[in-house]
Order: C-alpha cells, then sequence, then structure tokens
C-alpha cells in the first residue's frame, strides 16, 4: 500500500491510498479519515461511496462529513469508483459507463469481466486491507452511498446480510434495470442476463425478499435525474410491500449535487454513529 | 448579471453568477451564498478571498463554510482570483502569477494595467453590485481569506478604514514584499516601486500605522509554505510593536490546504457574526 497525500483534518487525518489489487489486477485508490479517536484503539467504519465521474477525492473534499466522523468517531472510506488505466479504449467513451462508472458490481461480459470487478474488491480485498493497515473494527461496518453509490450501498447491503450494520444513501438510484443509467450498466458488464440484472437492483433484491437495516435515504425534489434515473417511488413501494425499514424524506428545491449532499450529511453520519458506535 | 449555476444548500442558495465588469474590462465570476434568514430582510456580508490557483468555486466547494454562514445569517461571496481569458498570453505561464494569481490589487504595469484591477473590482463594483442584486445589507461587511486572498483580506481592510467590520485569515501571504511569491507578482503588477510594494503588505502597512479590526489568523505548523512564503511571525512582531489587535494561532500537524481550512472555518465564521451579527 502506497500514501499518496495525507492532511490533518478535524484532528484526525484525511489520506488517499493506493494498493496493487489481486481482484483487479491494476493499482486501485481508496480515501481514509481516520478520526482522532482512533488514538486510543480501532473504530468502527463507514464506507462512502461516490456517484459517476466521481474518484476516491471528490466525496472526501465535498461532502464536508470528517467534522462529524470526527464527533462521533468513525473511520471513513472512499473508494474509487472503477478502475482506472485498464487498456480498455472503450471505457473511456462516456461518462456514464466504464472509468468512473464501475456501479460496484463484478462484472462478467468482455473486455470488462477480470477487471471491473468492484463489489469483489471492496468486499474480499479492501475490507481485510483495511482493518490491517488501519485502526479500524472488524465487526463494525456501515455503508453510505450517492446516487451510483446509493446503488452500491443498497445493492450490497442486500446482497451481504450481516455486513454492514447501517445503510443509508443520498439520491440513489433505485431500480437499475428500470431506467438508462442502470440498463447501459447492466448490459455493459452482464450482458443480457435478467436474473444477473435483477441480483444487482435493490428494488428486484427486496422485492425477492432481501433485507437491510433499517435505511436512510434522503432525496431533493428538485434532482435533475429524480423522474429519469433515481425512482425513490419505486424503493417505498418495494419496502412498503415486504416489510423492509425505510425512512425516506424528500427535500423540496434540492438537487442532485454535493451542496445537497453536504447539507444532509451530518443527519447521515448521526444514522451510522447510532448504531455503530452504540 | 448572469446566473451560471444555482443550488439549494443548507436551506440557503449557493449560487455562482458573472457580469461584465467595467474595471475589469471582461467578464468577471464570483459566487454568492444567501443564507435563509434573508428571505426576511438583508443580512451581513462576508467577503471569502481564495488563494493561487483557486476560482469563484473553490472555497464554496471546499471549506464547509456555508453551515456556519446558515447558522448565522451571513451571506458569503467569493470572487475569482483574477481576470480570465485576457488575450495576455504570458498570464497563463505560472501558476503563481498572472491567471488565477490577482493579489487582489491594481496592477500599473503594462501588460497587466487595465485588466489585472481586483481592488477596484471587489471595492468599487462588486460591492454596489452585491447590494443592487442581493439581500446584502450595505452596512455590515467582513473579509477573510487563505494565502494569497489572506493577504487580499488583511491588506484591504488596512488599506481601506471602516468598510470592513471584521477580518481574519488563515495561512496568509503576511509579509509579500519579502517573499519568492509577492515579490514576483508585485514586480510584476507593480513594477519596480518600492513604495508601490509597501501600500500592499500587510506587514509594512501595520508597521506604517495603518489599523484594521482585531484580526484573527490560523496557521498550519506542518504548512510547506509557512516559512518561504507566509511568515506569520512578522505580523505578530508588526502586530505587537503597533498595538494592532491580533489572535494568531498555531496549530500543530495542519498543512496549507482545504482540509485545514475546513477544520477551522468554524472559528471564523463565528468570529465575523459576534460583529457583523451583533
Amino acid at each position: 500500500m502506497t500514501t499518496l497525500e495525507e492532511h490533518r483534518c478535524f484532528d484526525g487525518m484525511q489520506g488517499f491510498y493506493e494498493h496493487a489489487s489481486r481482484e483487479v489486477g491494476l493499482p486501485m485508490r481508496f480515501g481514509v479519515y481516520v478520526p482522532p479517536q482512533a488514538a486510543k484503539g480501532p473504530r468502527p467504519v463507514l464506507y462512502c461511496l461516490a456517484g459517476l465521474t466521481c474518484n476516491e477525492q471528490t466525496f472526501a473534499i465535498k461532502a464536508g462529513a470528517q467534522q462529524h466522523a470526527a464527533r462521533h468517531g468513525l473511520v471513513l472510506v472512499t473508494p474509487d469508483t472503477s478502475p482506472r488505466n485498464t487498456g480498455v479504449g472503450e471505457a473511456d467513451a462516456d461518462w456514464d459507463f466504464g472509468t468512473a462508472a464501475g456501479f460496484y458490481l463484478d462484472a462478467t461480459r468482455e473486455p470488462y469481466a477480470g477487471r471491473w470487478r468492484m463489489e469483489s474488491w471492496l468486499m474480499r480485498e479492501l475490507s481485510p486491507l483495511l482493518q490491517a493497515q488501519f485502526p479500524v473494527r472488524g465487526d463494525r461496518a456501515g455503508i453510505l452511498g450517492h446516487s451510483m453509490g446509493g446503488h452500491g450501498a443498497l445493492t450490497l447491503a442486500l446482497r451481504h446480510p450481516g455486513r454492514f450494520s447501517s445503510v443509508s444513501a443520498l439520491a440513489p438510484i433505485c431500480a437499475p434495470t428500470e431506467v438508462a443509467w442502470g440498463r447501459k450498466a447492466f448490459l455493459g458488464y452482464l450482458g443480457e442476463d435478467a436474473d444477473a440484472w435483477a441480483r444487482h437492483d435493490a428494488v428486484r433484491l427486496i422485492e425477492g425478499g432481501a433485507r437491510a437495516p433499517a435505511l436512510l435515504v434522503d432525496q431533493g425534489l428538485e434532482d435533475q435525474f429524480l423522474a429519469s434515473q433515481l425512482r425513490p417511488e419505486r424503493l417505498e413501494a418495494a419496502c412498503a410491500a415486504s416489510g423492509q425499514p425505510l425512512e425516506l424524506r424528500r427535500h423540496a428545491g434540492y438537487d442532485h449535487g454535493y451542496f445537497f449532499i453536504a447539507s444532509f450529511i451530518a443527519d447521515h453520519i448521526e444514522h451510522h454513529a447510532r448504531t455503530l458506535c452504540a
């Protein structure tokens, strides 16, 4: 593991790191915020998954989450959103697919299979790496995400019961199999396998009986992607029909960007801390 | 004035705007955060001046100041750091001079004179524009800045007594006539006129009898530019010798970047609000 940058921040340390990923077969980057309480022992960890076009620095720079992590004693982890410099030329053609658009799954279709292994990287490689290299408790993890990262947070929690004790999302892609961003990604990464698509769709997973800890979801009502890509009403209906606890908050005037995230991140960190730091 | 972007943020509005500047002779950009309290009437304004390489969005995106401005009811203004697209080719050659390095003064040397008029733009054009277009009180203004913007905040407050009721800086260039960044800028913008240099140097101004409201200055002790470019000890000595009130706080472990700014911005907004919102 290589340290790229480290900056003192709210009496803790915001760092950015790179390691040679076994799962991806390439160097992968991630950010870690270690709160001041970690000087006395390992702390719970909160994975923060970013959206399309973002990298491991975006959430760390723009969300304003460290001040709240410092108050509660949470480690924040911000993984990059895809492999980089893969040699797959077509992966750089679009902003909503390929590079910076990994959708937090393992691709099965060429030329993405073998490199785009975001789920395995996060769940099987980054998680133990963090416990080995940082003051992180192995038994207390939460996950949140924004947009594509909200899809990631919901689906990873639903697909890996017991791994995350707390889950939340801001403006998540709730039903990717039904919207353009998700269909493009799933077709590209998974091919025309409808069952595989359903296994990475939060609404389908909940409809199929998967359960996660009580969800907190925030959504801006002036979000330019609300109707076309996000569809929180589908998540709301699936949770209501199947008894999955959900608090869905709709916020007048807010759009899809980081000024929206920053405005509500305190509530999300609080939501996770209530469980993780109890 | 053209609205470039507006985003709801902490129940207020973060916008970015452009207007045809009379002083600069080109379009100039700036950000404005309007807090929720402005719905009931004009609010005090805090100018936030950014450092080298920044633009009107940098501080608004990275500092995390809006949450505190929303609590206190302060309008935040983030001006761009120089004219852009000036046609002066050499202005784009270096990161520490020319474009994004206006040093908050009016240049007198060609080819910068006539375009690089940051002081006149801020003091004579942007200030009345804000009062005309935004819910801003004309009688209550504060100013803060980081690095080159810290130099700007200190020198504009010292050069325009009575215009700013509160002043603070993070890692400011305290004695620009004595360091490489400042000497390069002053030589380029002002020529070899030592008296002109001194009129834009906070330490020299204070030594010469200029006074500002009580200063709050924060400085990280791991700042990579501390000894070579910033020299807070020169400000400290000048203030002590001449009775200018100064609270200089040195912070172990912190560097020059926005994670440092974010860690202490709450104290700065509080410092300004105590005077501006009293």
